[in-house]
């Protein structure tokens, strides 16, 4: 593993977007914390444990999707000095397309020797839209 | 909020169960944090945010639900001295029904001035089996 340090949850996040964003797998596992218990949920998706799995479950996402934007509205953090736990709305946008359904998203991140990693990334999709039961008519 | 205390992040979490079987909404709200941060997304909910966004949605699920049973099968654990993360399997089922699409769900416990209490609880559906496209024909 690199020695690439993040000093907060939220250099460690940025970097996590920064990665899913340039679909790099070796950026993306050098957030999350060299340890067995990692867990990823992506959404719809198995419980992934441990980096093997996690790293595989990247590679397969980047390997199928296309260029993306994603904008993280941040939605709650909690921490205290050795975890931190941020709810996120992820809305990600595939080249011009337009956004599809928001994900409502639970990243973890520890802090370990060599700084602060992920060790949780739960996504999963938000609700529809409610229907317009009354569109306006032209 | 009572004086009831858990001692560790398991009995907490047995509590939080306990709670969601026996439909009871002060019991379920004495495992959460006394914490305006606290956060829950039910499957395919919405990212609900501080004590009272939380106990409105147990009550608007324990006022619908029938009665439940529900399996536990456990993941992953992380934890230090102040923060336990359980990532679980969650089989609910109602009545004699046959039990529906398991749940993936993350668990986050903080130790408090009041022992162990939930901060994060993020439930979403299992992927669906996968199709059996070779039926054996009798």
């Amino acid at each position: 593993m690199s020695e690439k340090r993040y000093d907060t949850p939220q250099e460690a996040e940025a970097a996590f977007y920064a990665a899913f964003i340039k679909r790099d797998v070796n950026a993306m596992m050098e957030v999350w914390a060299a340890d067995e218990n990692i867990s990823c949920i992506h959404p719809l998706g198995q419980i992934l444990i441990g980096r093997t799995a996690v790293r595989d479950s990247w590679e397969e996402i980047f390997r199928h999707s296309p260029e993306v934007q994603i904008m993280i509205n941040g939605r709650s953090r909690g921490q205290d000095e050795s975890f931190a736990i941020h709810v996120v709305e992820e809305h990600i946008r595939a080249g011009n397309d337009p956004a599809g359904t928001p994900m409502h998203t639970t990243n973890v991140y520890h802090l370990t020797e060599s700084g602060w990693r992920m060790v949780l990334h739960h996504a999963s999709p938000a609700p529809p839209p409610p229907k317009n039961d009354s569109p306006t008519l032209h």
